[in-house]
């Protein structure tokens, strides 16, 4: 149930060398997206599930937020979070997200970013939320598309000539677990239906403010070899939600 | 810009063999989930944007509307429509659903069923729609999901033994006109992403009450051919906003 690919040796190494780990949210294709739909974090207290390597942490320290908590399950990733992002309002915590218990109203802002199709009870992780979030206080996640969680394989189909044809959808409506390949290691996802990310909050008390598929830039598509292939599937989305 | 395939004899005549075209909203695979999400029609004011058969209209007026006004392009529809499904309260219009232009605040609840697909300029629509309801009005819709319209062929992809494998996806974030076949008939359709539909409501100060993407009914997935698949892949969206 909590998944901790993480702390594999052999993954952690591959998962350093992305580019997204080397040189941090500007070359996350979804960060201008996720930047876009964020609060403002001037005096906020703001919780991070699943931090990783604690750059959304850094970055609300960074732009007023008065305490940032970060937590994530992996030893290794939280060593780089607190060797390379840490600042006198972040702390880092270890535990499981499904584990994370603050009082009531403890937050105004929780964050998530790429760490929720890991989570095998999502409905569960939004009443915490919900509960720990003061009225008005921001839900902002992103985590991968159904579309791309659907089928399980996460690749592509290719043509005979090697090249990529399309991506395959299938069982959309059969949520739960996926084994998926990342960076050569077979990974534990859960797939969810959009119907379910988004009518968990509405019914659970949350308005929600943006629902985005985020696009890589014009100029990581020019620079980054195999980018323009992202427009041709949704990988991720991105939500915005409000506490009523 | 403005299609009107049900206006093509042999189109139509296909049409109206479908079960949904026969037996009306119970033989439709999403009527349990629109039903679901309408808000009360006592003494409401209903506009219905490409009514077809005017099954909508009908249930409408029959659930109490004070007065209904059904939309269309196609004359062969409304024919059926006026013939079948006429009330006191219920009134059909011939007219392209870009060009509907009622004075500002004429309704209390907007609907569209699988007609915003064919429209090319989804967020004139929108505006317009806004325009056109009271405060607190509500906006319902029903669309071919852009999962389904994403590829274009809205085909399955069959393996070597003809069996279904998979659904493709392709050029999602390329927004646009698509051809594909439906009842064998070529028809242009509109693919959109899941952002913009609902961004599009966002941006135009409505709030989302519900976003899903219906699954048929067990026991049509039990009696009805082929309709297991329909597990495989969403086939349509439908959101219930409300203008704020």
């Amino acid at each position: 149930m909590k998944e901790n690919p993480y702390d594999n040796a052999v993954f952690f190494q591959k998962y350093s060398q992305m580019d997204r780990s080397k040189k941090g949210l500007g070359a996350a294709g979804e960060w201008q997206t996720l930047k876009g739909v964020l609060p403002d974090f001037t005096a906020k207290r703001v919780l991070d599930l699943g931090c990783g390597y604690g750059w959304h942490c850094e970055y609300a320290a960074q732009h007023g937020a008065a305490q940032v908590t970060g937590v994530d399950l992996s030893k290794r990733m939280l060593e780089v979070a607190q060797a390379q992002h840490s600042a006198p309002q972040v702390t880092y915590l270890r535990q499981a997200i499904e584990d994370v218990s603050f009082a009531d109203a403890s937050f105004d802002i929780v964050l998530s970013s790429l760490a929720l199709h890991y989570i095998a009870d999502y409905a569960a992780v939004v009443r915490s939320v919900r509960r720990m979030l003061t009225p008005g206080g921001w839900f902002v996640f992103s985590a991968e598309h159904p579309v791309f969680t659907a089928q399980g394989s996460q690749d592509w189909i290719y043509g005979e000539d090697g090249a990529i044809d399309h991506f395959p959808v299938d069982n959309y409506y059969i949520e739960g677990k996926r084994q998926a390949v990342f960076l050569g290691e077979t990974v534990t996802k859960y797939h969810r239906t959009l119907t379910t990310y988004l009518e968990t909050l509405l019914l659970n008390g949350f308005a929600l403010r943006h629902v985005k598929e985020p696009q890589p830039p014009q100029e990581m598509i020019e620079t980054t070899p195999g980018m323009a292939d992202e427009l041709r599937r949704p990988m991720m989305l991105i939500v915005a939600a409000q506490k009523m």
